[in-house]
């Protein structure tokens, strides 16, 4: 076999691990930001949601993404990943229906897993904005919905060679592919559920209701981090020495300018450094970079990082003042800055930073035709995730519904859902910042029943 | 040198090293499981427990596996790796001692390392089906013992080049070698041990005894699911591409039937999703597959991960019922997992998935012959392991004892053992399920001393 | 492009994510070493200090390394990486101003990447020593001069072609470099810092003051090894299979040998096996190994370890005796072993161990004259960073102040630097072993300023 087969395959391979290792960060992150009374319900999330990805994507989601057939959908080699297929073979000698990924040079697992493990990632972001409220098995089924049909017809307009892709439509590692389709279902999931009791009380005051385990926290930030030096290079799919070693310091980059600038402005802000924003700062340059990690230079990518540290903050800010409630921050990382992203391809990309021909970005002479085609992308793939994403969680809802009962929000869902604790030996206390009507605790007493309560 | 031997090297120490990732892994998943009073104690076997195996599979354990000799056991290279050895040479050029395994075409670092964290899997294993009531010294000794003479011995019928290698007996990345060994060593354990103090009442009544920690647990699950990527993909030895895909895919498709059937499992019989049993399901479907990974086709893999899902589960129960104490399911994953992942290479092996001649299984027109063989392999092994390692925990107990004191017991083996607390500023409650008979209360309040204790 | 370059590349990239993850790694031994009240100060400074190192190592610390210049410092292409430079080229083919890591053949990005995760790591040492009363902004700022100009300066005299690298000192992964530049420097700020208050008394006392959380320092513990794994091996910075095999193992079996001796010197010692000391042992093995990795045999290795082991434990207690406040063990760890390993270069090198021309320690031949090169280095790079740490801890001190308040230090910095907690919800108590006298607890309840408090 060719040596660049094995190469590539190695590398990955590698990559798809990293990847695949980002589910510890999501879960680590997302358990440690919301309250122990959770916990077990966030980590149940986090780990069932790859297997139920896994499943997903091998039924359904692969030939919907990369099967030949029109610009829309695939329609060849559908389900359990049937089709003719004699990868590693490249170029002309591909045959098979797969051929949109037949330019990388690898066995037909090593794509599948690559790309499962990138399904797998967007239906995780989804987890942390609908916390602390959504039955678990509503989760579990919006999941394989979204791994099985929603992520993988957009994923085949962009990456499947449909017609995103036709038009010039540039991003390299997922900026809206993972974390823009994360980020609009999780919106319609966090509209559709409604915010967390005694997040937002009557009078309008907005109650912060800090994280149970910085610990916990801190060690997924930086497994994420991690991840991402499989994310981004990884997307090469190739073992290509110049664009990898430019992508992981580009990668680097955004990341440290997102903490320091997020840090620097929370300071300013709030008067202190808070650690949630400085992860919450690391993730958002990250996912800001992650579709123009190959198309920008090292100074453009420190620059993208330095803008996504104040984005991420105003938008945590934003989001909770329109009451959308998300106890992670996944929208203002995903979402807000997965379209950042986006966009900033069409302003900084140039011609050979990685060897790829692009349009130029605005600033670098190619006028707006990649910034136009850019926000198209972002426009579409908005309209289409919002639209498919909500009917999705409205008829959850409306079948077998979607929201634990008040009840059993009160009380945490880890009892409710689960019939576990997180942490059974531990004192808990009720922590002060927990300020709920007399409904509230009447209902949680069992003094009025859950429908008379008077917040939803 | 050649390509080929620098390729095959990097990936098979990229594999070691995940494979040593997961003494992570089982550190975390374990000291989850158990309670917070022996949290230090059970961190601290599953710290020092790799570095036992290294000094063990170092001073004799690597000779015994590996050196030429007879059926039973390697003869020649015995101790501290000491033998001939002209490694990365392969095939006629090998010269030296340990030609076993001169078809790997790496330096002789490389394989001993690989090989290393292998039989450090296997004590591992042992670690958390005897917590929460073995001396620590008693432990390392095992341990010692297990890495040094145990498994070595049985690694060499079967990738030494011994007798069950030459009967055709398949074990692909140590369903039987690694997980059966560490299961029957642990089943020994646990019977000559006995029951946690309060686990099982005279009236027959099993007391559940949640672990105290979940997100510890699920750290620990992520990271041993990362770590057999590098287990059952790495035991090519060798960067070929088409195998290490399809391993990596069969193991992943394994893994997360596991998790999917063990969950829906448990919430029928239970009536809830338990995390826990999700765990065990995930690493119940790893070790089906693990033998039988590189034999079985992408579609066998889901049916062997889906059926050790309902095994974990009832094997869990069964155990419980025997009152075989196992604090974290070790026997549930292990043994019961191992035994039927090397069955199922009697079933579902066929010829060429990569590339290797099988005999091919039941299923797959080989009649009864390969599913013999297995079985065989299975007994075989199960009388020699049960045998030595009984013999070895009487000996311990006879000697320098194998259990704490009931009152350090009850009291937890951090402070007896290690004089240590894992957290000394939380606030800990007794839990509510802890049902203890007066007796034991007596005991702990030195009303009477442990040796009048009824409660064994 | 050349095959080897594709080999090292990956190899090179690889190794440094490991590195990087090492940062997880002293996030995790720190925090769970100190106490709950700092945590979030704990995980915000191991958090950041990449970011800022990332920063500091770009802008100004790679030139000063590795630009072309004099014994002292780089003088070319200092700013912002910026000079001419056609990596991967190498040898006689190389044309750039960073002739000093010319030897390395891989692209530009990856050099810096793998060079900046070593800085990044020398930076994270000081982090732990200095822990539970330095303010937050000013161990920011230490850090970035740290990465910006102390530690590049030192670099290039021993990695940049400066005068000890003309000398023929020896650190082939950082021993000194890393290490005892971190530990030195971590030095100087315990003592310009001053112990915490109640750590040691008026009347001599001196009261151990346990870590919060052994589950995640042994975490950190495990993540360290593995990240070691790429630390040594990687600095061959070649895909070199004999060379990288043997470093691999040599350094695992100094680690594991300083595991069980440190282990069974406390046990000696003090009656019990500590988990700290057994971490603190392995972090001492891996530190004594890193500069004699690939310069020593595998027995030797085992023999480094063993002493690292005896050293480690003592130091703790030497440190602890001499009233300097090292709440991790850093100083024990890093400094101590980071000289010892420097000087058992000289006694123990052979040539030819992975084929590199040393000339020989003490015990193998050599006679005096690497033993005299080696401890030449380390007293002038104690000299040297002693001096410019310690002016820059003091400029720090008289001008934006170095320490927290006494009252915030009492109270924890979490709540004083960050607004925050780790654990709102858990309920802390105050451990029985904090002994402060009636003045702090004055201050501490309001009945006294902090000036006025006697216990600095």
């Amino acid at each position: 076999m060719e040596n660049q087969v094995l190469l590539d395959t190695f590398w990955v391979l590698l990559c798809a691990m990293l990847v695949f290792f980002m589910n510890l960060g999501f879960a680590s992150v997302e358990s440690g930001f919301a309250r122990s009374k959770n916990t077990v319900n966030i980590l149940s999330k986090n780990f069932i949601v790859f297997a139920v990805s896994s499943l997903g994507f091998y039924v359904l989601g692969w030939g919907l993404m990369f099967g030949d057939g029109n610009g829309f959908i695939g329609t060849q080699g559908l389900f359990f990943t049937s089709g003719v297929d004699n990868s590693p073979a490249i170029g002309d000698a591909y045959e098979g229906v797969y051929s949109a990924i037949s330019w990388a040079g690898v066995p037909f697992w090593a794509k599948f897993f690559f790309q499962l493990v990138f399904c797998g990632t967007a239906a995780t972001i989804v987890s942390g904005a609908v916390a602390e409220r959504i039955k678990y098995v509503s989760f579990i089924i919006f999941s394989f919905i979204l791994t099985l049909l929603i992520y993988p017809i957009v994923g085949h307009w962009i990456w499947g060679g449909g017609w995103l892709a036709q038009k010039g439509f540039l991003d390299f590692a997922g900026g809206t592919v993972v974390h823009s389709i994360g980020g609009w279902a999780a919106l319609t999931g966090v509209i559709i559920l409604g915010p967390r009791v005694g997040k937002y009380t009557k009078d309008g005051k907005i109650n912060p209701i800090p994280g149970h385990n910085m610990g916990l926290a801190t060690i997924g930030a930086f497994v994420l981090w991690l991840g991402w030096f499989g994310f981004n290079p990884g997307s090469t799919m190739a073992l290509n020495p110049e664009a990898i070693s430019h992508i992981l310091v580009s990668t680097n980059s955004a990341g440290i300018m997102g903490i320091l600038v997020a840090t620097a402005v929370t300071w300013k802000v709030t008067g202190k450094p808070d650690l949630g924003m400085s992860i919450n700062g690391l993730l958002a340059g990250l996912v800001a970079i992650t579709p123009a990690c190959a198309y920008v230079s090292i100074p453009a990518s420190y620059l993208i990082g330095a803008i996504s540290g104040i984005i991420v903050v105003f938008a945590v800010i934003k989001f909770d003042n329109l009451k959308l409630d998300d106890p992670v921050g996944a929208l203002a990382v995903h979402l807000a800055n997965g379209v950042f992203g986006t966009l900033s391809v069409g302003l900084f990309a140039q011609d050979g930073i990685t060897g790829i021909t692009t349009m130029n970005g605005l600033f670098y002479g190619g006028g707006f035709k990649l910034l136009g085609v850019q926000a198209l992308g972002v426009v579409c793939v908005a309209a289409f995730v919002l639209a498919t994403s909500a009917i999705t969680w409205i008829v959850i809802k409306n079948t077998i519904g979607l929201r634990v009962s008040l009840r059993e929000e009160i009380e945490g869902l880890d009892i409710g859902e689960h019939g576990n604790q997180a942490y059974p030996e531990f004192v808990i206390r009720k922590p002060s910042y927990i300020h709920v009507s007399e409904d509230i605790h009447a209902v949680s007493t069992g003094n009025i029943t859950p429908k008379k309560a008077k917040i939803k």
